[in-house]
């Protein structure tokens, strides 16, 4: 019996026709598509696992996943095998071998996020589904004040989903920023990790102060009162984007693409 | 009988669920998309005009329109009840009444076009339709100094379809500038006008001269030849986006918005 081969891998991919990552019975999800196209090529049935589960018409920019195999290729032979076989909307972006001990999603020490909002009163059309559409008129510096307060490692719990499963919901958030162009609003994200809707939380949070309905100081409030009922609602998922993440240098994996300005 | 108001619109679409801009049977056309919007808020049969008929999968940001019609309303009223009545990829941005004498084609003096290239190995999974992806390494420099060839007034007959029904090869480029950011390539020409596949036929020469694959001088020899069968092949239609259009200050429309640096 040949032993197997553990394999990093860096995804990109368009949210919009999938029900998220992971397998879900009866609907297109993303891990299928790769475990399909990873399984033609491996010619055996092959297991991956990613580092962050982005929920339904979330975007990957540099999803990580693993899995194992008895078949030998090379990177080369991978992106061009796996890729021939993933629909348009999916792409392998790079392939490692790593040693047994990396897991995709364990081994994370810090994931990125980036939200992306087109802030005009019409429509976005031919970035339907890859952006926030937000209509009333936001102003990014209380925006950028109210997300200081939301730095460093606090108790999430007021930006959890109900169905988080999470066990700690600490986190420590080591960059929020909040840039505008024009009608483009970007809010960047890094954290150690993330519980589930966080990002979404923040940015629905974010919003509210945006827009003048809550004060700076309501993002600070809402922490401390770790409900998520006082929180904003949870933003669309339209303009969120999984940027990347970071491992311990050892495994010595790519850097996360720098995403370019507008993504 | 009441007599009729010509209207002035700025129209941006995604080209990928369509035939282009022109009506064609059988066929799902931008120009029936917007006549039919329009048709049901006027509450009267409305025929459209357009600055520039773009081809199927070509992308407009600021397309411009003009109509005729009995109905009274207000910028706001036509803006909201259009955008209602369209689909999520083409979108109303302003609406202005205009004098009669105003034709959105004829009276064009300027039309931009960008064209927007993704140069890596792997597919552009997101933006799949919306950006021309082009495998083979592309240097930027000799295509920019290929492009000054092309500046100002030439016979482009080397560079327009066979079913170019211009009267006149005669165009002048104002500008036709290549920038890079990593990745990402963008093309963008000015000109008082341009013929069938124009855009598309430059891009495909400067990608060959790019590539390596032909000499900075090659441009200037495929003008000066007036024969298309020397251009490079059409690049794709995904790349392309109808940036805007420049008419008579007299006519007082909107400036064509300024793409955001991705667009």
């Amino acid at each position: 019996m040949s032993t197997t081969q553990r394999i990093a891998a860096g995804v990109e991919y368009c949210g919009v026709n999938y029900c998220g990552w992971q397998y879900q019975k009866n609907a297109a999800s993303v891990q299928l598509q790769m475990e399909c196209a990873i399984a033609k090529v491996a010619d055996e049935t092959v297991r991956v696992t990613a580092a962050g589960r982005t929920d339904t018409g979330v975007h990957g920019i540099c999803q990580v996943i693993h899995f194992d195999t008895h078949s030998k290729r090379s990177p080369h032979e991978w992106i061009r095998g796996v890729n021939r076989y993933l629909p348009d909307d999916i792409t392998l972006r790079w392939v490692k071998p790593v040693v047994d001990d990396f897991h995709a999603r364990f081994s994370a020490l810090e994931r990125s996020y980036r939200y992306v909002i087109l802030n005009r009163d019409v429509s976005p059309s031919y970035l339907h589904g890859r952006v926030t559409w937000h209509q009333a008129e936001l102003l990014v510096k209380p925006m950028q004040e109210a997300a200081l307060a939301l730095l460093g490692r606090h108790n999430f719990s007021a930006f959890r989903a109900a169905s988080c499963q999470s066990k700690d919901p600490h986190k420590e958030i080591r960059e929020l920023l909040i840039k505008r162009d024009d009608k483009w609003i970007w809010i960047d994200i890094r954290a150690d990790g993330f519980l589930h809707h966080m990002v979404r939380n923040i940015a629905g949070t974010l919003l509210r102060i945006g827009e003048g309905r809550e004060d700076v100081d309501w993002a600070r409030l809402v922490l401390a009162g770790r409900d998520r009922i006082h929180a904003g609602v949870t933003a669309p998922p339209d303009g969120l984007y999984f940027v990347g993440v970071q491992y311990d240098r050892r495994f010595n994996l790519p850097v996360p693409p720098k995403p370019c300005r507008f993504w």
